[in-house]
């Protein structure tokens, strides 16, 4: 039986939401621990009361807000995503799903129908690392995987810590040991997101369910040459780095495209060039380079394809190859029972939806190793995300949030 | 008869000219009008005087020193360079070729040799574009390529234009369209200048006689696609500008290489890209492609290949392409006579010797299509050049003073 929910009553929170928000009229900017962040958050502890949940915050600022189930025992069926935003972002990424979440538990509330687990909706802090840099960084306090002097330690570009700030904001960040996660007290998590790509709008299609959330290999590739005139250096005595770049961006594409896995991406997104003048030869180029899959074969067979191939590439034109790794993060594989569970309840309320994995990383990818964790997707326009020009439409939002419903209720029940 | 020079009083010139300098211990800096500039033409005034040449200086700062031949009718017999430096440049770029034509000319008069015609040392202002952005300001302006209004519009960082910095000089712009250069006043004009390249130190010879002077074609490549979240977005979802700009890049090099002319260069020396985040696919790769051959056909060829596949490359990724000229110069051709002439007098001092291209340009390219012009090289170490470590050897130097006395000597009987 699918439930109803109230598609007027979210998307006019969604609206109210994005009034919380440093830089009207030029997207929506609300960091964590800021004034429009305190704002959204007595707005959301009036919602929560209304719809007879009860909060606490943690010593981050994640909140968890509680419906009680007919067995108090019973673990808890959560749901929930993050309430800050990158500058200059959009009124969707992360509302979506913390006030889908809100609107599914309510309504299964409001519908009467029985369910013997708790119901929780869990707002994760500072998911964007639009303060410190660091992404998913309450959702990693709240796992264990961020000591508080983990916390000390990740700064703001004015040196103010992640630490500091929240304790500044009333929170107290020592407590967060015995805060932790107890996942045998939670049954499941499912978090509602849009996609912010294009995968869904292309395939014309309303809902993705997520199997799996890339793993991220990022690299720093320096190559250094030999500056030099422009005019009066032939082609056959340059050691022209930025020559060798080019060959190697081409190369890392070819090795993303023909991956054995089909799901691995490579984007070349900074690049940076030195004298950088029209006339000169550059003496070096460097450029990142981002690799992702939800195997980690795909990431791997790029890095060897790039291992194999770069070195001669930089060695034809006799230029100097460093391949310099910045960051990683392993891919996470959904909860296969509980991706079941959502499409089922997907062919059950009629909705067309494709199976499909996340490039982007998400808070659930911290609860995923811990218990059974799914995600479900809602297109973005044009593919469009972290920028004013973010959309999803009233109706898909409002699909999602029905199958979130249906999803929570068969879990709780 | 292979003249004498003094190799000593030429480098110990060459070293005092050096300490008239802005950046003591970073390399010359010796912008035209300066201080420094000033400086170092008070001490030019006196070495011309001591040689017996009389020196007059134009609306702009060009200094013509003249040696009296026997014959006052006869056209003079000129060389010479420039004594303006770029930012942090070396000792050696013009400074070789104006006290190198000192050191002839003088050379010739000590000598007792009888010359019918003048000689003349020319020292080009402005040559290297510091001040006003503009490279050949001087030479331009001593052959009318520039009007005193042309002055006008030349401005440095400071919104100070070429006219009233060389009227506040003691100069007097609104000359220059009397004292042009006449064509007939001069029998040829031959420059000494250091290759700033790599290709005689790398064939090992000590001298290039110079065939021609290439022209140069500037553009900018502007790549538009959708900027796009780097992990969310499939291979063949993407519109990335920075695949494209790759492929391009890849494919100028190997027109340039693959040129039927054989001394054809294209360069991408400046690149930038937006919004320049490792894990955002670039919305926008804008970079500079500098092309420069001595054969017009040769430029034309890069340019036809560029404007035959760039299209289909930026359609295959999807991405906008923009072809923007920005500059243009055509090849100069010098007078094939005075290369002849400039070869023998070499043979006959047993000076090791190629013809070669100049791919830097130089004023000898405004005053190549009015009369016989010729110009000789001497090597500079690593091919470096417009930096601190700029360096040929006092040998090499006073190889190619010696082979330019020679050539003036011939020319002035």
């Amino acid at each position: 039986m699918a439930l109803e929910i109230n598609p007027k009553r979210l998307m006019s929170r969604i609206e109210t939401m994005a009034s919380f928000n440093a830089t009207p009229g030029e997207g929506v900017t609300r960091f964590s621990y800021s004034a429009q962040d305190i704002k959204a958050r007595e707005y959301l502890a009036g919602l929560f009361r209304e719809a007879g949940l009860e909060a606490v915050t943690d010593g981050v600022g994640n909140i968890r807000a509680r419906l009680a189930g007919a067995s108090e025992d019973a673990p808890s069926v959560m749901s929930g995503s993050h309430i800050d935003s990158v500058l200059h972002g959009g009124m969707y990424d992360g509302i979506v799903g913390t006030l889908g979440a809100l609107e599914a538990i309510q309504s299964i509330a409001e519908s009467g129908e029985r369910h013997r687990h708790p119901l929780e909706v869990i707002v994760f802090a500072e998911e964007e690392g639009s303060n410190f840099g660091s992404t998913l960084a309450g959702s990693k306090a709240l796992v264990g995987a961020y000591s508080p002097s983990d916390l000390k330690k990740l700064k703001n570009p004015d040196g103010v810590s992640m630490y500091d700030m929240a304790k500044a904001a009333g929170y107290n960040p020592d407590e967060m040991p015995s805060r932790r996660l107890r996942p045998e007290k939670i049954k499941a998590m499912v978090e509602l997101h849009i996609e912010q790509s294009v995968v869904l709008e292309a395939r014309g299609v309303p809902v993705g369910i997520v199997e799996g959330i890339a793993g991220i290999k990022g690299l720093l590739i320096r190559l250094t040459g030999v500056a030099n005139h422009a005019g009066a250096t032939p082609m056959n005595l340059r050691q022209d780095p930025m020559a060798a770049a080019a060959q190697i961006i081409s190369l890392v594409r070819t090795l993303a495209e023909g991956s054995g896995t089909g799901s691995a991406v490579a984007t070349v997104g900074r690049i940076s060039c030195s004298p950088n003048v029209p006339n000169i030869i550059p003496g070096e180029v460097t450029f990142s380079i981002d690799i992702r899959d939800v195997r980690q074969s795909g990431i791997d067979g790029v890095l060897d394809g790039l291992a194999a191939v770069a070195p001669a590439i930089a060695a034809s034109f006799g230029v100097t190859l460093e391949i310099i790794p910045v960051s990683e993060s392993a891919p996470v594989i959904l909860d296969p029972g509980l991706t079941t569970l959502i499409e089922n309840c997907a062919k059950d309320r009629g909705i067309d939806y494709i199976r499909m994995n996340s490039g982007a990383v998400h808070d659930s990818c911290m609860i995923a190793p811990l218990l059974p964790t799914g995600m479900i997707f809602v297109p973005s326009r044009g593919g469009r995300s972290h920028v004013p020009e973010e959309h999803t439409s009233p109706e898909e939002i409002a699909g999602g949030a029905a199958l979130l419903a249906d999803v929570l209720l068969e879990l709780a029940r």
